[in-house]
């Protein structure tokens, strides 16, 4: 394969545990970050630890929040604060046959960096609809853009992809070698995030379909991943 | 409805942004908690933020998290470090007719507290029962229980429920006046974490079938909170 070469471990990106999961290529890290719309973001605030869930976009090695300008999250890391960046992704249940060895398959990225804010109109649309286009392909083309007053009470943070980890557990249970006689089903129940029948509001015009970019929603997901 | 209370804002746990879509009801917080099972965990090492995902399992108002006894995170937690837990469910995709309101429905909880280390065995023993029912109901009867040993590198961490937030969005989107005349399809597009068909790990007896716990696996989801 083609390769984009890899992050450098650094000591916080260095993995503890587990370290055989650890991986640090462009493309595992692409990946992960390309299939989930969701990270949580944590910082420091005071002496205490918070955690946030919010939306982001990836374009090249540049990681996109975004919020009200207003935020607090978004107000922390504008001004320099280091951040952490979790994204996971759950691919299934490790079914063992002893309590001991049941796991998870799951496909996470960590990011330490601090973000910059993105002032520039251009530069903050593009970062916009680099966040759309992340979470709904398709969508920015069919929807009205911003204005320029949308754009003055949205903030835009970039992270750079910089310091970066990946951890990648697959395959089925790995169980004790005598555990394997028991009259146990093990396996793999493998879980993906499926988008359900369309809700429309209530105010669509006769005669408008459901958008292309709805209709056609999916995260990329290869089986091999999975069991 | 029977009311389980509330918990009590502080300073941390008081939601700053969109407060109306902030709740502090137990009923609220405890359906969360027991749909999702996997939580980000942040924690401060060093001067940096940390955020990792793991597993979790809810009793009362304790939140149990567990790991190798060698694990970074739990031992940090073990000697007391202040913890922000969020835990989030993504209910749908809010596509509206500009891109700017554009939103999430999600559910989430932010906890914040200090962990206490369980040592006694019983107890350990009764965690992480609590986590392998919480993830996978029924599973725990199905298979082997821990050994001694198994307790013994395993650590478990109890964490009180009691500085605690919910932060729900729930609806369609929420348009400009004049632009519901625009030609463009709006609604929820609703998600769901799905499970897919189950893969034996080629291990399994003849006779055996997909255990109860598996095959009978779901997430609970009340359809009023995703449109």
């Amino acid at each position: 394969m083609y390769s984009m070469g890899s992050f450098v471990p650094t000591p916080r990106t260095t993995v503890r545990r587990l370290a055989k999961r650890a991986m640090y290529d462009r493309e595992v890290v692409y990946a992960i970050l390309d299939e989930a719309f969701i990270c949580h973001v944590g910082f420091i605030s005071g002496e205490s630890p918070v955690v946030l869930p919010t939306a982001y976009g990836r374009d090249g090695d540049q990681l996109y929040l975004h919020g009200s300008a207003a935020n607090h999250m978004l107000r922390i890391a504008a001004a320099g604060a280091e951040l952490c960046i979790a994204v996971t992704l759950v691919d299934g249940l490790v079914m063992a046959r002893s309590a001991f060895h049941h796991s998870i398959n799951y496909r996470s990225v960590v990011i330490f960096g601090k973000g910059q804010v993105i002032t520039e109109p251009a530069d903050k649309t593009e970062a916009l609809r680099c966040i759309s286009e992340h979470v709904t392909p398709g969508r920015w083309a069919e929807v009205r853009p911003p204005t320029e007053n949308e754009l003055k009470v949205t903030a835009v943070i970039a992270v750079p992809l910089d310091e970066v980890s990946a951890k990648v557990r697959t395959g089925g249970p790995v169980d004790d070698e005598e555990d394997y006689r028991l009259p146990v089903w093990a396996g793999v129940l493998p879980l993906a995030l499926c988008p359900l029948a369309t809700v429309d509001d209530g105010r669509v015009p006769d005669g408008i379909a459901v958008a292309k970019s709805v209709a056609g929603w999916q995260r990329r997901r290869s089986r091999g991943e999975i069991s």
